[in-house]
């Protein structure tokens, strides 16, 4: 982190995973204290009312859609740093993975929690956690349903390290 | 696959992934030909103005952010078996990662694409390159701008397999 | 594999995976056949009937504990060759995990299916799901019972490849 | 871990690992102090006394078939949390995998140790370090004798943590 | 490959993995042909004689430290596609890796080998086994010696595919 | 490690990964102080100058070659337990990977720097990111050309730890 270049709230104005001449570089986070962090991400699968009708039933059955999504979510969340390359391994304590069915428009709606203390922040791993659930129930349903998207990959909330306390503004979380 | 469970255009009217008991279950490709399959996904890192004028700068230098991006993207497709849990395991011929700047509303635009000689579709293992590839933007972009959303994860088009070409319809693909 | 060394019904007399001065070495499966290769294996969680209890009432919720398990197992069947050192790398065309409660002993039994089409059998493949899916029930009920024991892992069933159809003796199989 | 499910001796009257609805959900550790946490393993893989022989002779040269199940023991103890899903990842402090030949019945008997100071017990380490060592035994001696058994993968002491030191009983050990 | 961009030999006078932007690109390998690949790579550990001494001398009790070098590199191998990020996810059908002792430089050389039958080369599956097998044996000895170095990783030979066998010639490999 | 077992410059005399019957063993550093530790290596792709030359124009555009190369010593410092057997898994703080064209011999010469605080030392992570950055530009190179050599894979500097500031002696460095 370039230390002299930050604006009066802290916020960098350069990005700091390049170097001056541009080049990547994973932060060096020695000097940051272990505190407790916290995050909270959103993903939402966007399909056809009657796919979403299937994973309900599906889900008075066994429930084995959502429950392979919540697995490769929590599985994902701590192979974050093998997939985003300037991500720093981290020993993870927590990571949930929760899932609500929305009508209007049709779709799953996911939001995972990530949790640690440690000298840096689980904003990545929350949201990889979202991505890697939402793609598994693409990859569930998309025998019945090519067109489903997945959208507002988002970061909701985060707490604990140097900048403080996010949380993401309401108009920023609806969908347009 | 439940064969009789097909409606007249060849779609399956129910999941794939589960069995009628509703486990999870991954699909037998054995019987299926090997033939040349190919996927194309997208994805769009939505930010702000500066935020992606820091990036496009950063590309006038040495491009890293983008080139940092689509390594993490090329590496997740072959990592996509390992992420999503019923993916078979594929020998990939080919991933590729293109990228477009975006001004209104500001972002970056990932397309992906992805070839194989095999039994089974790369549309997951596009989606999954897309996903990550975004993911990377948002990690090495976080330090400015932590309400970056990423959207618009979709497949473009697919081709090979039994259920022949597939290509977004356009009202799907724009953002609302 | 040393072909001089075979006895007359076509089985090793010695073993493959180390050469004549006992050295570990991947067998080269290059001239093999690629025929369709299938296996079967076994593992038991024997545990109290208490923790057995435990599981079939979350069962009858959401079925979670199992859940997981199956997905544990399907995982880890494609990690094969990352986890058994001389291993060949495969495309498993097919893994499938099934379950099923047994009371005297009390326990879960698992039974493991795997599938391919290639030059090498997918025994391991099959071994290492029902292993990893009977450490992942022991994982999610050690809180309650740390005495569960993980027997008879073992193959049941395999065909394809030169030396045909292997089926396990029935007294092989029985618990003693 | 719901904090009011505990029976007097402080042990869990229900699953930890799922939420009250069954759900798959991955322990909070945050809470848990940081001590030292130490575990020992076992596993058993019983064979005809021909292939017991077999082992020894290659022993006896470069020992090979132990050192390679030693090697995979201690590489999956470091990749338990990526094999079991709800798993918290680890920086284990000390792996250790031994062996002994037993005559009756015939086969080789794993004991593993895992050592950490951290929040979490490591008796999955253990017991999965002693899962692939067995794997590969088997992986390596399959050429000659198909039927092997893999057994009594069991937790045999486990120190550290808010439950405190476990032994296990001596009858439980022993196989029937 | 751009195929216009060969000389008279077939060479490429242009890198392949880069475009004609320069961007990173991994070649479609899908239109080459499938013939059988082989490579053999080496790799030498210089150290002092008596860090040599050592490990002969452990040599003499159980080879470990060459054991566990030996299972690196074919381990290794089979993650060359993660670890080099162009290339592509290969199922090898032989992997070998060999040591011989050197006293004068002293040291350990290694030479490996790789086979596929497939559309693409195994010359990178075999500089990554020679490479981490190297590795392991400077963490083996490093207690007593930090200043080994490892030289001469290179291609001794390649076979199969579109540009023939290229043998290493013998200047090129002897050490200065 | 054997604590008996040291010359008087607290140098040990044995291999501390092997024990007293010679047999493979990941050190317990259990008791080690958790205190910043570093450590610098480095490595050389020697190569034609007409292939430096066109890695030097590569990078006159977009520097793929060199960023794709960064990104997979980054990558691979993260991985370095899985590759090397008896390390310890490790949440390194920063990894840093440079590079610098040279004419004479021609080539591309990478240093790596990485980062902890633990109980661990970080050079076999260190060195890990130098070579697999080195298989990386030989990969990248490799269809002009197949001769290029690694060469100079070496520790040059290490702090932190019982055993103090390591820096390699200057005619150590310097290529014969």
């Amino acid at each position: 982190m370039m230390k002299d270049d930050l604006n009066r709230n802290g916020i960098p104005m350069s990005l700091t995973h390049t170097d001056d001449q541009g080049r990547a570089s994973m932060v060096d986070v020695s000097d940051k204290p272990a505190t407790v962090r916290e995050a909270r991400a959103s993903a939402f699968v966007r399909m056809q009312p009657a796919t979403l009708a299937l994973i309900r039933e599906n889900g008075l059955k066994k429930g084995d859609v959502l429950a392979v999504s919540r697995i490769a979510g929590i599985q994902a969340a701590k192979q974050c740093s093998n997939l985003v390359p300037l991500c720093h391994p981290l020993a993870l304590s927590k990571v949930g993975v929760e899932f609500a069915f929305q009508e209007e428009p049709a779709g799953v709606a996911i939001e995972t929690y990530c949790k640690l203390s440690g000298q840096t922040g689980v904003e990545m791993e929350a949201l990889t956690a979202a991505s890697v659930a939402a793609l598994t129930i693409y990859d569930m349903c998309k025998a019945v349903d090519l067109s489903m998207v997945i959208e507002n990959i988002a970061l909701l909330e985060k707490s604990g390290g140097r900048r403080g306390h996010y949380v993401r503004a309401e108009d920023e979380t609806k969908q347009p």
